[in-house]
């Protein structure tokens, strides 16, 4: 139940109401569907007010993207969300079925519905305010409530939004805050954020807790499981996360503020991606304006930049080298943006690289990390061709197909397959440290 | 453009627009899509201003109707509706992706959005009101509005409503009706109405023009052209209703108010459904209130009797023999609901029963009609085993096996192949009437 004082000051944490996504791959049959209102009607029975957030079914989404570019070559943004916004609300409907069939009155809402206010950026939304009334006033008559994810309405038009790929944790995470959940549980595939990516690193651990800010360094670089702006999201709002399988009951990663993590290992994770492409500009104009000029071509044409390296020019005739890496996906608008400009300097590309990260909130005390980095991929004998740092982060760009020698090698210097120093274990007694996705 | 005066006074007449609907088969590939798009922007050209109602695509409500039932064997009907409804957004968002490559803006607007109230029956909705400042308001801007047939908002909950199956057809009138659009055409995959179905009946001609209410009595008893509710809905409103093909340019069957169509032949056309059972009640007592008791039974089971026939006992002890017909599909759901009254009849049922049935706003005054269906049935030997008359329609119920033979004989018996006499062709010199689906 929703205490009254909860209403008046959303923020609060009521402790028995809690926020449930399921991902794709956990309401993808019918039998995923019925496994996933199993779980949301325990809860219920548990005596909790259940509010869940269900993704499109499978590869709905990705079938509904392809039918849209069988009709256009450039589908309208407005319409594409409506197109994309179908998805999620077929789950959740299917899902309130499952839910009655046990016995238990279910609403299905859609993004509007529940509230979800968004500016109009259509197909990459952010959410301005979540007015949980009618959640709310659902919750307070004993319903469990379905809400769709990924989508709103906008706050001037009343049109149908979507917040991106992976939108659904954001729409998770940003109801539990207005409605003062005690935690959003995010339900996928996986047991949870581990070590490094099991399928590279075979005795790779899951991780029990992780900062929000190790979250966001794991999210930025290649850590599939949480969307980024989710994190982001909770970090601001002060949102505990929980990362767990919808196949099991064992407790999976929780992702909370810093201070309440405790004492961490130097070392937390290391994590990959083989997804990337690197552009270099060769001889630019050692001036004022130009790397603005190139990097605001490069965002009007929607291209996210992730690395950024300028070296100084040897002489002032040479002018500047400068390279970013992209996801290769974006590898063609990039270079054509770049061509539409007037730097008449070669651009030059690779797209066989990949980047490995190590993440700790314990490197900021214990600067010898990047050293040892460097010297795991030396013995290894992989050539590091960009740097990025961050206090808690090292990346480092390499060719893509060291990358998982890589991640082994830094898994193993790192001793990250032994069990975590914690000062304290969250999920209690209960608690199984080497349960695995 | 929409003139003041047709935002003051919705119901008058505003001839340059358009409503267009296009049926499942209209839209279901991408090239069908592009073919109503293309349409769609041909009217806009002309000047019209044009509001297009789309259907799920092909079939897309088939499918996600299978989808409930793969999760619940009883799916709850306001989650139902939310699923269903998600078809035509597609359809609308697609089609508004193809108007923009056209180099026209489009806009596509859920059934909420386009301002379509209706009641709280979920599945099987009634239109309230049509709220369409949305509507006009876009087609002041020079936007063509696609709105998602088959749907509204309940007034009461906000909830998403469904109109039941063919539902887009009433949309389309209701749209047509509020904006007061001078026509509302309805785009199938058949050139019109025709005298009889044509894979019957080979020689059977596209009907020009009908009366509204010869169009309901067909409607009520077979050809499936145009859903029945549509047809009230436009008579109610006095809506114009154009049924014809989009494959092609040729003109289709204009349905209108029986003031103008003139001059009309004794028999309009033939029409039949093999889709029938009777079910009769042996000896019930012949007392007051058992006919109410039976018949709430069905209605309470959802379902629809058609015709309904009850002799007189012929002796007291015996009781009366009650007969009805209802859809075949419904003929469990039936016995089902009459075992559970306090009948303790027999109940005997026959799911081998067809219908066939002659329409003519002329038979008014050409009593002889009847002689004429009864003479030519009789001459092909097939057994009569129910009647029901109404001022223009005759229906006889028949074996299943023989509705066929009967609707070429009762097609031949009136002349139905022979052009129809018309004091005017509504369709100026550009018609070409025999033009085939």
């Amino acid at each position: 139940m929703v205490s009254s004082e909860a209403r008046k000051e959303p923020a609060a944490i009521v402790p028995d109401t809690v926020v449930m996504k399921f991902g794709g791959t956990s309401v993808a049959s019918p039998d995923d569907l019925k496994r996933a209102a199993r779980r949301i009607v325990a809860a219920r029975e548990r005596g909790q007010s259940v509010v869940a957030v269900l993704s499109a079914r499978g590869k709905t989404t990705d079938e509904l993207v392809a039918m849209a570019y069988e009709i256009s070559d450039a589908p309208v943004a407005r319409e594409l969300d409506m197109l994309l916004s179908t998805g999620e609300r077929q789950s959740c409907a299917l899902c309130a079925m499952a839910i009655a069939d046990m016995g238990y009155e279910a609403i299905s809402l859609t993004g509007s519905q529940a509230g979800i206010v968004t500016d109009s950026s259509h197909t990459k939304a952010r959410i301005l305010d979540v007015q949980a009334d009618r959640i709310r006033a659902a919750l307070s008559s004993g319903q469990i409530v379905l809400v769709a994810g990924f989508q709103g309405v906008s706050t001037d038009s009343n049109d149908v939004t979507t917040l991106g790929r992976g939108g659904s944790d954001t729409t998770a995470v940003a109801l539990a805050a207005a409605l003062g959940a005690g935690v959003c549980e995010i339900y996928t595939d996986v047991a949870g954020v581990f070590t490094a990516d099991p399928r590279i690193v075979p005795d790779a651990r899951k991780l029990e807790l992780l900062s929000f800010e190790e979250m966001l360094e794991m999210s930025a670089s290649g850590a599939g499981v949480l969307q980024l702006r989710s994190v982001e999201y909770g970090r601001n709002h002060d949102v505990r996360i929980h990362c767990r399988s919808s196949f099991d009951d064992a407790p999976g990663t929780l992702v909370l503020p810093e201070s309440e993590t405790l004492e961490r290992p130097f070392v937390t994770a290391v994590t990959h991606s083989e997804n990337e492409a690197r552009v270099t500009l060769a001889g630019i104009a050692d001036e004022p304006g130009v790397a603005g000029r190139i990097f605001t071509a490069l965002a009007d044409a929607n291209v996210d930049v992730d690395m950024i390296i300028q070296n100084e020019p040897v002489s002032t005739d040479h002018g500047a080298d400068l390279s970013f890496t992209i996801e290769r996906g974006d590898l063609a608008a990039a270079t054509s943006a770049l061509e539409r400009t007037d730097l008449a300097t070669p651009i030059l590309t690779d797209d066989r690289i990949g980047k490995v990260s190590v993440i700790g909130a314990g490197m900021r005390s214990h600067p010898g990390v990047a050293r040892d980095v460097f010297n795991a991929l030396g013995e290894l004998g992989i050539n590091i061709q960009m740097i990025s740092t961050s206090p808690i982060k090292i990346s480092c760009v390499i060719a893509v197909d060291r990358v998982a020698d890589a991640v082994r090698g830094l898994h193993d210097a790192f001793g990250l397959d032994r069990d975590e120093v914690l000062a304290e274990d969250p999920h209690g007694s209960a608690h199984h440290p080497r349960v695995r996705a």
